[in-house]
């Protein structure tokens, strides 16, 4: 058996303690938070390990950034403990119930998924906080994290585990993969005798290799080519004003806009507002010829692949369009499903493009950023799903669980 | 652009008018009930060449009767056909709302998957049978059946697709792959850029190659290794009954049973009350070494192999177990999670056993052939599925669909 294999079965085993822990789980989150407050010193000085191995390597400022841990940020690991701790129990829900005619009694009920496998980048805090969604949502977890953060990792992971150890659960709840060479990655990809569902939290470089290699069912997150539609009909200001909080007010994040389509009828009003709004933060707008016609120079020309691209920066692709439907051909072949937005004042349209358009998330008049699972009440979030398949959208404790049917007879037979 | 991603593309134009397309679904499916019972003579012919083919290739007479179509199963499409269009339809079902502070109403609403795959292999019957689940679920269908059918499932495409034509939907929502070498089967295991799903239906070889091989997500169907506990104190004639069932009413589906587990405490007076229920059909037993024992010669011993066996014939693996506990523990090593008994007159065990284990169906005295999308009252079936990700048990309509969240503002920025 390999290192790993002994990890899914020791997770395995857990899994099944935890699929019953009921309360317990809380008394584990709560005992979580107050360790990693108290080895706040101990959390802080692995960083410190990693911090410097990444300046040595050359990593940029923005990586070294997503590296550290300073106090405040332990303290939102631990808060965000507590907080899971407060959600309720998503495990033994009755999701629907009947009496059939022959006296079978049959429920679907919601139980844990088992085994999660979570590999992520550079985040040392995704150690946390995930591990305290999948604790919750009654199962075990197997990490696996990137090497920058791997001194921070395993420190997180063993305060984590003494603490939940302490609460009366069995330890391998969670579970670190300690060797980060690409090779135990490929390994975890593997790993379906033991894990139930991989979920890969990082760049699109990252998530598209699980879900090409994978033979784990995958949940597929975060990758966000997201759109903003100007109806012919829209108002100007609150066109503008959302354009520009989905660009600029957090450019690096997967719900940000990367395109905006303008109907034709309204493009030559529309356009050289919206890009004195985006000029308040420089950003770089690569707009097809009509785009350029009117707005002039400082137009970058536009090649098909912006397009596709998730720029997560302050750049932002702009096309002018005949119709509403071709704005809807546009998203349906360039995005990546995550989030639209038409910007109208016409009913009709309104319902056209709810209906027509296929993402997880599809606006009237408000800003993407909105897809997010505390905004959604979800109260946390351990992704945002573009795939079809069991989540979409921000996924909270519900979509980290699975459920089975328990029928209840007595003698019935077929 | 290959073949297949050529079918992709049409597939994925074909979905986006199907998704909207309200009751013109049910009149294609009325309509594609009355063209299968029109060309019935066309569709005996073209399956007489298949059954000719078969012979001359030296298929077994139990593939020869899958692959059969008589006026009978022809008329079980056709009104299956109609069942389907009596259902009702499953998209754009609000499954939650509400309004947030800042008025954003959110809203998650079922919506189709898209296009999904479907790679199946000797009964044609499925085509129709799959494609009207599809339809009616608001997705468009790729079908990749077994060379075996080649001729019959053409004629059956072809009839459906004509009949959706005159309904006013595409053709497209009707596509059959009709290159049947290994090849087209791989490719469409990489199709993720057109399939939102891909489902395998047929034996375990194929579930497995599909499962490992897939880059486009997989709903895992089928494969049955269930189980009935005997606890200390069970009715005998009661586990005996449901065993009988369970084993000999139809043992080559995957919710007939397996393996019987009893309980140490009443395994001298249980087992010989179920051999000789067993007797009646001629099940061979392949029981441990206590069950040689009790019942003496017509036992053959069982190996680790049994346990893992599918056997889908007249063959039971039996053991004796010491507690509830090693039962719990024999089924959550060996079983591939499908359905799973416990006959007990012991209201705790009962508790113990429903919510420890996990499969996705667990009865208590009842008998494991219920698990069926039919039996559960969900008017249809795709298949059983026995992974936890989005789908667990009999699938119906609703598992062939997902969901988006619908967000209605007037101007809200973040």
């Amino acid at each position: 058996m390999t290192v790993l294999e002994q990890m899914g079965e020791r997770a395995k085993k857990a899994s099944r303690v935890l699929a019953v822990a009921g309360e317990k789980k809380d008394k584990a989150l709560k005992a979580i938070a107050d360790a990693l407050r108290e080895e706040s010193g101990a959390i802080k000085a692995a960083n410190a390990v990693d911090i410097e191995n990444g300046r040595n390597s050359g990593l940029s400022e923005s990586l070294i950034d997503r590296l550290l841990l300073t106090d405040a940020r332990i303290e939102g690991m631990a808060s965000g403990c507590e907080q899971v701790a407060a959600l309720p129990d998503p495990i033994g829900e009755t999701l629907s119930g009947r009496i059939l005619e022959n006296g079978l009694e049959v429920r679907k009920v919601r139980v844990p998924m088992g085994v999660i496998g979570i590999i992520f980048e550079a985040r040392p805090n995704v150690t946390a906080d995930a591990a305290a969604l999948c604790l919750k949502a009654g199962s075990a977890v197997i990490l696996r994290g990137g090497k920058e953060a791997i001194n921070s990792n395993k420190c997180i992971a063993s305060v984590m585990r003494k603490a939940v150890k302490s609460a009366g659960l069995p330890e391998d709840a969670i579970q670190l993969v300690e060797d980060t060479s690409r090779q135990s990655s490929v390994e975890m990809m593997g790993l379906s005798d033991y894990l139930d569902v991989l979920i890969p939290r990082g760049g699109a470089g990252l998530i598209k290799a699980v879900v090409e290699n994978s033979k784990v069912p995958v949940i597929e997150t975060g990758v966000g080519n997201c759109h903003v539609y100007v109806d012919e009909s829209a108002r100007l200001d609150m066109a503008a004003d959302i354009i520009f909080n989905a660009k600029t007010s957090r450019p690096s994040v997967c719900n940000a806009i990367e395109t905006v389509l303008v109907h034709r009828g309204i493009a030559e009003k529309a356009l050289p507002v919206i890009k004195s709004r985006l000029d308040e933060c420089g950003v770089e707008i690569h707009g097809c010829e009509k785009t350029a016609e009117i707005l002039g120079s400082g137009v970058i020309p536009a090649t098909e692949d912006d397009w596709y691209r998730e720029y997560l920066d302050l750049k932002l692709a702009v096309r002018v369009v005949d119709s509403l439907d071709e704005a809807m051909e546009h998203i349906a072949k360039y995005s990546s499903g995550h989030s639209e937005c038409i910007v109208t004042e016409n009913y009709e349209n309104s319902r056209i493009f709810t209906s027509g358009v296929d993402s997880a998330a599809v606006y009237v008049n408000a800003s993407t950023r909105f897809t997010d699972g505390g905004e959604f009440g979800l109260g946390a979030e351990i992704g945002i799903s573009t795939q079809k398949l069991h989540a979409r959208g921000p996924m909270g404790l519900n979509e980290l669980t699975s459920m089975k049917f328990i029928i209840n007879g007595n003698g019935q037979i077929r």
